[in-house]
């Protein structure tokens, strides 16, 4: 557990045509978590997010996610490597899991352009959020 | 008219719970109109949305747009101000018109972040395009 | 005034290779707007945004709106026809508006699939949120 | 190899302030793959998307994808199971791989709600777009 956790609010467009919430839109929450839980690492900086890259999802779809309840959104786990970090987040709406989220992010230098070591004292903070 | 037109094919995630395709997806398709006309006048430069930004935006809902046909949105119209283009569009699904848009854009300086007169080279080619 | 307000917190995937706030994720958001308000009025009623269907929409664009500050989206009116409501608002972030759309909704009878005219009820639901 | 493969042109409003392409718009659009794909077995029913639920989704970024080029997607594979399918699709922009995308799908049947075996007919269209 990170304690780390959101709250999102089901919008109507993010509906499909199916009547639930399109896996488009699922992902693009997981985003909303991720960036929220990276900023929360990084004194609230906006451009937090922009230190990282994606490298990979997995989103495993466990039951519909509905419009007209709001979806907590919780960052169950966050593994460090040396430069990347694996963040685990659990969607549930009325107490029911719906979506479970797995992203890989890649810490990155701008300037060259490449993958470098997660500093030391960003390591701390993301173990500090775990029990 | 204009004589550009370009062709969407609606997409399952831009519908909502209604069934329909959503405003917002409706929004998002005539910005893509709009690029790809003001593409089609920069000799296809990528960067040439990046010249304008929008002032404003008008949508007539005249029908449902659905999912399963092709969308034909047409550049109806292009006027030019000083430094300000107004493009007009219609989409059409199966012959019918089914969404108007009415959309101004101002000429941008990046350097200035000012508005700046849209370059006679330019004014030839948007009223080349018009009968 | 009708004062109905809400907040939304712009998403990185909201932004576009501008920097910005994307047009189309701003007519998003009106809609987010639009419809928390016609469920304040229905008893929240999820199915509430089911009875309206949208006839057209109008956004300016007064400002960028970016990624790092909360938006206010404020219902500043709301003006009841036979079936038809026009509801305008007003986004702003830092104290400065950056959008005001206004949108023509009409009140749907599901079954015929033609506009009907909006119940005593709800207009005085309308009118009791204004001044 | 299925033989099936579709042309994306990447919009604009898809790019986010990074200046690429949002991984929530290239899950999009690994749907609009998906869809396609099984629509082109289903001999073009605009429904065939609505027997089908997505159980998960795994997307791999092996490199940025730009706006400015289009994108080829190609549905690489697609395992039958029971009443599962496995589609997997690569992404390529000017001939790089840039996203390769796995997605379970769950055949439905609307009246119980639940999983139903994929029909032979339908096992067998794609068995036969197969090499």
């Amino acid at each position: 557990m990170t304690g780390f956790s959101i709250t999102i609010t089901p919008r109507f467009y993010e509906t499909d045509a199916l009547g639930h919430i399109n896996n488009a839109s699922i992902t693009a929450w997981f985003e909303v978590a991720r960036v929220s839980y990276l900023e929360s690492l990084g004194d609230k900086d906006p451009s937090a997010a922009k230190d990282w890259i994606l490298a990979s999802l997995q989103l495993d779809f466990l039951a519909e996610t509905l419009y007209g309840a709001d979806v907590i959104a919780d960052i169950i786990d966050a593994r460090v490597g040396n430069s990347s970090l694996t963040v685990i987040c659990a969607m549930s709406q009325e107490g029911r899991v719906t979506v479970r989220g797995t992203a890989v992010l890649v810490h990155m230098d701008h300037e060259s352009k490449s993958s470098k070591r997660i500093p030391d004292e960003l390591r701390q903070r993301i173990s500090s959020h775990r029990p």
